[in-house]
């Protein structure tokens, strides 16, 4: 894995094998980013398993094989004081047709390319709603007491 | 509804119900955001319609039930002295499956996760271009002159 | 084609008929871009021919009919001391629904519009990796050695 960073931004090169979420937590932790966006990966997912939202529950789609990712975004933010990502993708599978959703989990294929922006100083948290179900992200947590 | 600004860059949640293109063509208004760009946004839209160019008209799909955002990107610009929103997106619907394109209405379900960046002391704009029958981009619309 | 700059970030709109790697490569070459991303760009494809790699090689798709981009993001790297363009996209068809992949070749339709990001003082490159068959973006070529 590779990181360059400059001023705000961040690139990473995360590589074969790799677990997604696990790697980019890392990476947060380690920066002390409590506030930033994905703002895009692409590469490919040899594992990954996609979510959609019916309304209680994520409805699970497991890939059986591997998909060339084509977008790839989201936010980092805090959860019980630890890195929360939230992240949604869209994938190519052997026949170029596209599935995609809510990204629940992903293992890197051959190599990812990622672009992240920070927003230091700030924390954004994401707070679980028992109403919903969900957690959801909280730009202002302060501003909420 | 949420906003945060940091330099040029601004972090948004679109809440639960809200019209996108409403509550995006307000949030510029207000911001005096007159060249900018939807960098990403994430979340679900409760109903939405998206169209396909076909040359001469957009050919328009309106979804029946809610989806993923996976994907929304676009610019804004100013149209008759109004904010002008062009955004394309990629949905992902129950099956997991991915239907996009151009963007003609949205209201959010649950919420959307924005990221916009702003050109400060620059304006876009998006004339009508009766030839195609369609708004075009214009990043420097003194220099036609 | 127009092409504002502000900061270290550029908009670009490509024209009906532009070629999309020729045009990013002049784009990055007359201005010394020699590490990048393109945040995204939307618009419509005209032609394009998208890949999957399936192990060995990329399996192309050549689409048929123009396309609305919903999605093109990536990276500007060096390779062989020319642009090197890594890009993936999602593109909307007639009947709305999405492919994409690894963009192979496009040639722009109606118009493009182009966010992309540059890191001065950078340099990104993309060797081969002969075992694998496919150049690799290296974000620190200095290091490797």
């Amino acid at each position: 894995m590779q990181v360059v960073k400059e001023g705000d931004r961040f690139v990473l090169r995360l590589d074969d094998g790799q677990d997604l979420f696990e790697t980019l937590s890392g990476f947060a932790q380690k920066e002390g980013l409590r506030a930033g966006a994905v703002v895009f990966g692409i590469g490919m997912f040899r594992k990954a398993t996609i979510g959609y939202w019916d309304g209680t529950a994520y409805k699970p789609h497991e890939l059986s094989v591997p998909h060339e990712v084509v977008a790839l975004h989201g936010t980092i933010a805090r959860a019980d004081d630890n890195p929360s990502l939230h992240l949604h993708c869209a994938l190519a599978g052997p026949d170029h047709h596209l599935v995609g959703g809510h990204l629940i989990r992903a293992t890197i294929g051959i190599l990812q390319e990622v672009v992240i922006e920070s927003f230091p100083g700030r924390t954004f948290e994401r707070p679980m709603v028992e109403s919903l179900g969900l957690r959801m992200l909280d730009l202002e947590p302060g501003r909420r007491a």
